[in-house]
């Protein structure tokens, strides 16, 4: 038993008992059905379109080239690289400032003119001429954003903070943070906003803050890059990183004006790195954005602004998995929920009966305007009805006079019942349209209905106001479907400018977050599984401590390598028979029989399809020197992402020539030993942050190839594992936190 | 040149130019000087004391044991574990709330009977008497914190965040967290505070909090521990640091009752390593710390708690190095700051002016009591002393009275630069003495003294508020000296009350951090370097992408290796003529030539030090069975770490037995490849948590060792390489971010 050198999960085999449990099993005994394999789909959901999906690189690549550059570098060239990351985090905070304060007036502005059309109309008692107005109205506003998302940038439905969850955890999604994006994101959230649907612009703010922090990262559209010497330091994934969390961050702030939970919330929420340093910036970021928000309400406060009222209270949004149905299908979808709902916001006020404003109350009663917390609607002068205060407004709106404080008993029970029903079913048809759509209003508005309505069955019991109950009805049902908290509450602190509601919020949300737990996944967890986003989790599953990734890389097909001085020939069947974006180079005696006997490092496919693009091949087997890779290739060149290479014609004789990898391989990839557990490996390949990993053989003997395999982000996930594991499935459900 | 397989960092040596810059030396070149090799003094200063310091195990010690241990455990006993997790975050925040009243009460009450008897005194005109008692109780309580320090708890001096942060970072100091510490620290702060020294309550909260974490976790002080079964499970090194920082972030919450601020300042300030778990779970307990102190304020705002005002603002604490004297040394010294202090406070006030108290503040002028913003002092009736105001009272009082809005010129000039001189003063000469010391307090004292001096300057142009000015003064110089950011400004948000204040605290706090970092570390990276503790910082220099693991373990002594079967002779050297913490294990078939072929794990020197212990030897050389091992030691045994065997005498037959360390053995160790560079593999090393870190050959061959050498905390430190390899240092202040 000893000699075999496999006994390194100490067990109970020896006694010839307990075989049935997989979590016994040693490599003595496979668990490898050697005709099912390791495999993925690199393919998901990203907005309504199904895409094909990489990984990022957020390893340092240490080739000759990259530290020749590095070495190189002045220290002006420092001082300019962290002059631009502060500027750049800066302009994020400034422009995200300043488009969400155009989302808001625009919103205030287009919105505030339908309803004040509708009321006039009302006040007339043409109430179906009021009616044809408000759905007209409605619908032409669906009819734009939807059109915008399905014709030009489908990655711009639903909120997008799923996608950047997975950015943010080294999944990359097509076209997730392009100018077209961007642009349809914002017009498009305009539009599903102002048409009074059940979404909200919270999410969909912190989308468009992450394209703006992309966007100025790389320089500009895709197409019409700026090719600012200094802006080549942001071309790598580690850089593009940071900034896309900053604006993230930005983009929470901006929905709340919230700066302290905007950073809170990238963090709790949506990234899988952190470190300090990058608190320090994010926070920056959401500064600038609080000052440019502040400043413009300053501006608006006198008037400046058109119909602008106090807008800006803003919520969250996530959208369904109702796609790869045809575009006409999307924009039928859309308009009828838009007609569904404007009848419903419309028609179910009069339902409610009219109630007799309370003279004690200093707000004006009734109104029949744009805003106000008492309206008018069909009730006789003197009376308001509480329906249509909660329905026909924008949904910011809606949300301020349900949170009213001081004004107990302002909405009857049945209007209450009307308007969680409502918003319920409204949330659930509402999240799957394609229009950028935000989770956090439906959630605050469904949440704030039952909240309000334990505080009028508790009127006559407590003196705690009602307002306060719906603010708290609100964050527990947010803290129980996206599992937030330490950043809902500051979040909460800081909409409600009420340090004393602190303690009891925090009792609110610890409990939601608790019961919600002991049930499934978060909102954006579920979200992500369901789009098929490869997210790598936090903590590893308990039976990943029972099997090696020697047992995983045995499951998957042989690794290909190359070697150091490789035929040309060699390499273009490697790029046309795999798609795997790196190959481990080999070098040593042996290399010619195929396996070398030393490890050098490992290239990326974008450097190969470079290589032969630009035709740096040799005539004879040797080593380069130094300066003919640097006469050849750049540092910009080599960080460009590119692997297409189909319009590469590579003639016969040049495919016997060679190429020397050595100076374009990493030399310093991790690697981890065949007998490692899996769960261990995970805790690396997640923590340092890594999309390859190597594995190497515990025995050291000659012959044997240095490289046993390579792992990826889809190896080492939970779902694809027990794909080719089944038996491991057993005590799946056992985990340990 | 291709042949050597050296050829890792591709350079300009080809070319036979640059060999001076170190940073293009290759392995061809070693930079090693063979008569140097690195070493490390494992020695620090912890509190006042000279320990001997280790580092903590966070890995998880994938041995057989382990894994039956955790293959036995019960669904109830899963649930049992996360159970106890959140029962002891609770008590964690429950008993830190309650001391922290406590230790409030306790300052309160006797400073309060103290400043009243001097009150007395003085309103007689008797001012030399009133200077005795004042000095006399003074210097009694200063004696009273000195002495407990000196005699019982050497490590109780000073704030204690330091050590934390570094307990925290992976490095473990003794007698850090017992018992005695906590009881001496809870004394010795109320002693110190109480006499009216220079320092804060707040470090000592932290540490206290800690200390009360960690207590919990091991169930009781060393000697009398609860043997609980379900303890066992926090019997490591990993969730005991979880609970440290919940503990340090109670204590943060108890000194600031900023609930969130305690969450954020663990976060930014002194964690390492954080998760989402971990987040929730912080603020989980100082979610009860603050319901606690809550509602003993209620409590004591009926008037039960003696003369407790409003005390509870409280700062931040840091002792110097003025250490290894003598204890009568440190005694004097203590007294003679006690001495200068009180007749400082009490002297100065006298050369102030009596200010006449302005009729259109409603507040009681002059007073004559415990606290008061107008104290009248020497003054005639209707007349107070601005400067008595300030020194005459608790710290946490002249904090308030400072920063107290809608008082305009309530201070003179002259009162405000003598209060700003004293307590630059103060604040030099009090950090080094033996007692516990707050950093926050002196800090907040001096920053708000210039702010309110520029408030002053400033009235006659602006209508801010010099209350405001003071308080963004002490936030200046607290970013300054601290670097916090985001924890300090949710922690003045909570303390101010007043959410307009953000934006400009923000400002304030982003221009003090970013011109501090222009010119030195942060307060608590000079004391973890000041008192030798082996703290690991977030990036690697840029040197070390240029020096591989190879070369820093060929500066190494050779590694000390064992066999699966050893003899117990081997064990019993190797435990003696080293203090490695852990010895690689190989097998293979050439294993008897001192070099095997396969990398079977690592053992720790605890668990060898059990074996001699428990004598499990084997008369013959053979693998064991599981049942064997399991019969002879119980999972709790080896989670308990003593490393002491010198009262084990083993007979010279037995040393010729044999030991099976198969099953004791970690199978699963994290490794790197020779040619890794050191930047990435401290990379490694920091974000997984390490102690251990095996070096593996990158060459593929017969008779070699699988393993050349392991890397340590005190290998990858900067100051220590740079010792052995002094060339890499003409870069060193080139630093990327």
């Amino acid at each position: 038993m000893a000699e075999d050198g496999n006994l390194h999960i100490g067990n109970s085999n020896y006694n010839g008992e307990e075989e049935a449990d997989p979590e016994n099993n040693t490599m003595n005994q496979p668990l490898l059905k050697r005709h099912r394999t390791l495999s993925s789909t690199p393919l998901a959901l990203v907005g309504t379109k199904v895409s094909h999906i990489e990984s990022l690189d957020y390893e340092i690549n240490e080739n000759d080239l990259f530290k020749h550059d590095w070495r190189s570098r002045s220290k002006a060239q420092v001082f300019q690289y962290i002059f631009a990351k502060w500027t750049l985090a800066c302009l994020v905070g400034l422009l995200t400032g300043l488009i969400a304060t155009l989302i808001n007036l625009a919103v205030e502005n287009i919105a505030g003119y339908k309803l004040l059309a509708v009321g006039y109309y009302i006040a007339q008692d043409r109430y179906l001429t009021g009616l044809l107005i408000f759905t007209g109205a409605n619908l032409g506003l669906t009819l734009v954003a939807t059109i915008l998302v399905v014709v030009f940038a489908p990655t711009a439905a639903g909120p997008g903070i799923p996608e950047i969850k997975a950015y943010l955890n080294g999944v990359d999604t097509p076209n997730m943070f392009g100018a077209t994006t961007m642009i349809v994101k914002i017009v498009g959230s305009i539009g599903a906003v102002a048409a009074g649907l059940d979404l909200g612009k919270e999410g969909p703010l912190v989308h468009i803050g992450s394209c703006i922090a992309s966007l100025l990262g790389q320089g500009g559209p895709d197409n019409h890059r700026i090719k600012w010497r200094w802006l080549r330091y942001f071309n790598n994934d580690r850089d593009r990183r940071d900034l896309i969390t900053c604006g993230s961050a930005s983009g929470v702030c901006a929905a709340f004006r919230s700066p302290v939970g905007g950073v809170l919330f990238a963090l709790e929420e949506v990234a899988t790195w952190w470190r300090s340093a990058l608190l320090w910036r994010t926070f920056f970021s959401t500064a600038v954005v609080v000052v440019v928000l502040r400043a413009f309400i300053e501006i608006c406060n006198s008037g400046k602004c058109g119909l602008f009222g106090k807008g800006g209270l803003i919520m969250f949004d996530v959208s369904h998995v109702e796609v790869r149905k045809g575009k006409i299908h999307k924009v039928l979808l859309s308009l009828s929920v838009s007609l569904f709902t404007s009848v419903c916001l419309y028609g179910l006020p009069f339902l409610a009966e009219c109630k007799p404003c309370n003279p004690l109350i200093d707000e004006a009663c009734p109104t029949n305007g744009r805003s106000g917390n008492f309206k008018q609607f069909n009730c006789p002068n003197g009376y308001y009805n509480d329906l249509a205060t909660l329905f026909l407004t924008t949904n910011d709106d809606a949300v301020r006079n349900v949170f009213s404080s001081n004004t107990p008993n302002e909405f009857g029970m049945v209007s209450l019942w009307i308007y969680f029903g409502l918003y319920c079913i409204l949330g659930l048809i509402t999240f799957g349209i394609a229009t950028p759509s935000g989770l956090f209003l439906p959630i605050i508005l469904m949440g704030s209905a039952y909240g309000r309505m334990l505080g009028t069955v508790m009127g006559s019991y407590t003196k705690i106001d009602q307002g306060l109950y719906a603010v708290l009805g609100a964050a527990s049902l947010m803290a129980g479907s996206m599992r937030m908290t330490v950043s809902l509450c500051v979040i909460f602190l800081e909409l409600t400018n009420n340090l004393l509601l602190l303690p009891i919020t925090m009792f609110v949300l610890l409990i939601a977050k608790t019961v919600g737990d002991s049930f499934n996944l978060s909102i954006y967890e579920i979200i992500l599984h369901l789009k098929g986003l490869p997210f790598l989790e936090a903590n590893p599953e308990p039976w990943m401590r029972n099997l090696t990734v020697g047992e995983l890389v045995d499951a998957k097909p042989p690794v290909i390598t190359l070697r150091g001085v490789e035929k040309v020939a060699n390499i273009v069947d490697a790029l046309r028979n795999t798609t795997h974006n790196a190959f481990p180079v080999l070098d040593g005696e042996d290399v010619d029989n195929g396996a070398g006997t030393e490890l050098h490092g490992l290239i990326l496919r974008a450097h190969l399809v470079k290589v032969l693009k630009k035709r740096w091949f040799l005539n004879e087997k040797r080593r380069t020197e130094e300066w003919e890779v640097r006469e050849k290739f750049t540092p910009v060149e080599l960080a460009e992402r590119e692997d297409n290479f189909d319009d590469v014609a590579i003639t016969s004789s040049e495919m016997q020539m060679y190429v020397d990898l050595h100076p374009l391989t990493n030399t310093t990839p991790y690697t981890v030993v065949q007998s490692m557990s899996v769960a261990k490996a995970l805790v690396l390949f997640r923590s340092v942050g890594l999309r390859h990993l190597l594995v190497v053989p515990k025995i050291q003997a000659s012959g044997m190839s240095p490289v046993i395999g390579i792992l990826t982000r889809q190896d080492l996930r939970a779902y694809n594992i027990l794909q080719a594991f089944p038996r491991l499935d057993k005590h799946k459900s056992r985990k340990l936190r």
